[in-house]
């Protein structure tokens, strides 16, 4: 079995870095805190005998020999990158789980048949360069190597600057790789398995998404002497935008999801009449179709609002990400592992996005959920018990070792 | 007569020192650029041999003896600060011209009567701080010394800390100081004048307003998981109240202003319901009955709106202003100068607030207004002409002379 003190206590050392004085994490990719994760992680993965590697998206993959080299290698990992205010566990508990897996295999002489390889991938969060899933999305081609490099962030900082300041812009492709399999335990950030008293979700299969980049141009004007009808007020377009968001989201009813989460005012002055507002917009469902009506009806309605407004809206779709199903057979074996160790499961769908859906896109993924305080994340305050994450890494491991033994 | 051309070139010297690429400026009080405006000013105050001092918030006084000691000094002014990206004459002008005033006395060897001042106030846009005209309301005891000292931007810094560092902590009292009469030449940073071809106006008074800073609490939750039942999004309910202040803007016609110009967004990152905004928000009318109606009804519906997004709402009145009218004496002067002169003129009220709105409470007072083109300021395209700069300057030197010997 696994070592649950151990793999607690990694965690703990990972959340050091980057702490908050609130009890979460700010460990945005590529920074140089960033950086200092990544060293802990990679002194951790060679102290266990393991081969480190880095890709040209900074990706590291940590490789643990099996005893058939001909046999493609099985995957397991997660991200290390946080929210700008985040929590311990989102990303972290599936590196370090993944690194107790290796701690356990070492300990336990266990020698796989397929080789088995560790990864931690960059910037899943997105919250820096706008993209969530942006290793993997690079790893998997969905994004084009080119554009990525070309990413900058509010600073106007590029992607392969900061990797590069950071010394993490690898010499190995980023590119999709044969692989047998793909495992990623990871915290539910929702309220459903803990709210059913559950242990372990069994994820069949993440929801669809599509993310927005707007911009609203009024004029910039003095707020005590510009009468109502010479205004071209940004903010109140803006506003109005958010409110229909929100909207367009209930309409929906529970399965819904619609968030502006960022967003800039300029000038941003008290007295100043704002002349452009920038702000992110993102809608998400389990049905793909209704991501398509959402996407086909929200730049035509958010239009007509910038029309009223007389300040014209510039919207740039992002991405649109297709609902993704995990494979059936990976599936299983988290189940099978789940059901052997007697722990209460049940299936769900991620609500959040992983680098799974992009993995899954060449590999059979699956994925395994565990409980978190009152469904919070992307807030300082995640928690989790040290047994959840035990009882995650367990199922972790067996569904890892299953399917390199097969 | 005064000198137009040097008028013009000392306002396009000040014009350098927070210099934009847009031809705006970014001289935010108390700043090291407004240290540097300020010293220019000083050299060129202090090479016409007058004396200068400075009060306990940075206000400057630059005397110009009369004949007779016993006489109150007549005083004229303006600012020098500027928007964060504000244009190079709203308030800049009010100073220069004084200043033009001034060499021109030298020039034509005028000894006035009672002594002339020549004034800059400190932090009149209140961009920074919060407090717009508050190095006039700190002297015209509107607001306790203690009380501005300890106000703060949003990186933290006090406004004592600001004077201290840019040494501009003076050692004379902040107090009014009995003086004959105060004269503000500004831009009128609205579109009457330039729309009726008036080159000059007779400003009579200035509108009412109520400034509010607001707070909207919610919880930080992850937007692909959070359910619409579950969340909190402090931007839904700011955005709906943003909206509430255009309408409320908007049923009082073309007198009513509304404005949120100012908004910050917690933790602000794309997949993040946002769990905290703080905004400011100011409402002005002619009429102070309007404004004390608006200032019962807003902090109302905004609670209302608050309570049904379930997100607690904070708001805190920073400060309400009645309407001031000028002294008849004194606006009469300017109408002279300007009937005098052949400048075609018009009686208005100022919709921006001024320093002459604090300075009126304890000293007779009048302003000057020129108009600027499209009515823009606090933009930085703001533009007026030179012969609109010199013909303002002349009623301005007129004004203050007979004031000064009569
Ligand atoms: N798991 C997670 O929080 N991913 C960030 C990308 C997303 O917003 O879904
Ligand atoms: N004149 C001017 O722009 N003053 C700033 C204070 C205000 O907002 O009215």
């Amino acid at each position: 079995r696994v070592d649950g003190k151990r793999l607690w206590d990694s965690l703990m050392a990972m959340a050091e870095i980057g702490a908050t004085p609130k009890g979460g994490v700010r460990r945005l990719t590529l920074t140089e805190v960033d950086r200092q994760g990544r060293e802990r992680f990679r002194g951790w993965c060679e102290a266990l005998g393991l081969t480190v590697r880095v890709d040209a998206i900074g990706n590291m993959f940590a490789r643990r020999e099996g005893r058939d080299s001909t046999r493609l290698p099985v995957l397991m990992g997660s991200h290390l990158d946080s929210q700008p205010s985040g929590g311990k566990f989102d990303g972290a508990l599936g590196v370090i789980a993944g690194l107790e897996v290796m701690r356990s295999l070492n300990d336990l002489n266990i020698q796989t048949e397929a080789p088995v390889e560790l990864v931690n991938w960059t910037d899943e969060e997105g919250s820096r360069f706008g993209y969530s899933l942006m290793g993997s999305g690079a790893w998997a081609g969905v994004y084009p190597l080119e554009k990525v490099y070309g990413l900058r962030d509010v600073e106007g900082v590029s992607v392969e600057e900061a990797l590069t300041a950071i010394g993490y812009k690898g010499e190995v492709a980023a590119a999709p790789f044969p692989a047998d399999a793909y495992f990623e335990l990871h915290i539910e950030q929702g309220p459903i398995l803990e709210k059913e008293g559950k242990q372990i979700g069994i994820v069949t299969g993440a929801q669809a998404q599509v993310w927005y980049d707007a911009v609203v141009t009024g004029q910039d004007a003095h707020a005590g002497t510009t009468p109502p009808s010479a205004r071209r007020d940004a903010l109140v377009c803006a506003a109005r935008i958010i409110d229909l968001v929100d909207r367009m989201m209930r309409a929906r009813g529970e399965d819904g999801r619609g968030t502006v989460g960022q967003l800039h005012v300029l000038p941003n002055s008290r007295n100043v009449v704002p002349g452009e507002v920038r702000f992110s917009v993102e809608f998400r469902h389990p049905d793909f179709g209704e991501i398509e009506r959402l996407a086909a009806q929200f730049p035509r309605e958010a239009g007509f609002i910038a029309r009223d407004c007389g300040t014209p809206l510039k919207l740039e779709e992002l991405f649109r990400l297709p609902a993704q199903p995990f494979d059936p057979g990976c599936v299983d074996l988290v189940r099978q592992a789940a059901a052997r160790l007697g722990l209460p499961a049940r299936e769900i769908v991620s609500g959040a996005g992983h680098d799974a859906v992009y993995v899954a896109r060449s590999v059979p993924t699956a994925m395994i959920f565990t409980p978190c305080k009152d469904g919070l994340s992307h807030n300082e305050a995640e928690s989790i018990e040290p047994s959840e994450a035990e009882a995650g890494c367990q199922v972790l491991f067996e569904a890892v070792v299953a399917r390199a033994n097969r």
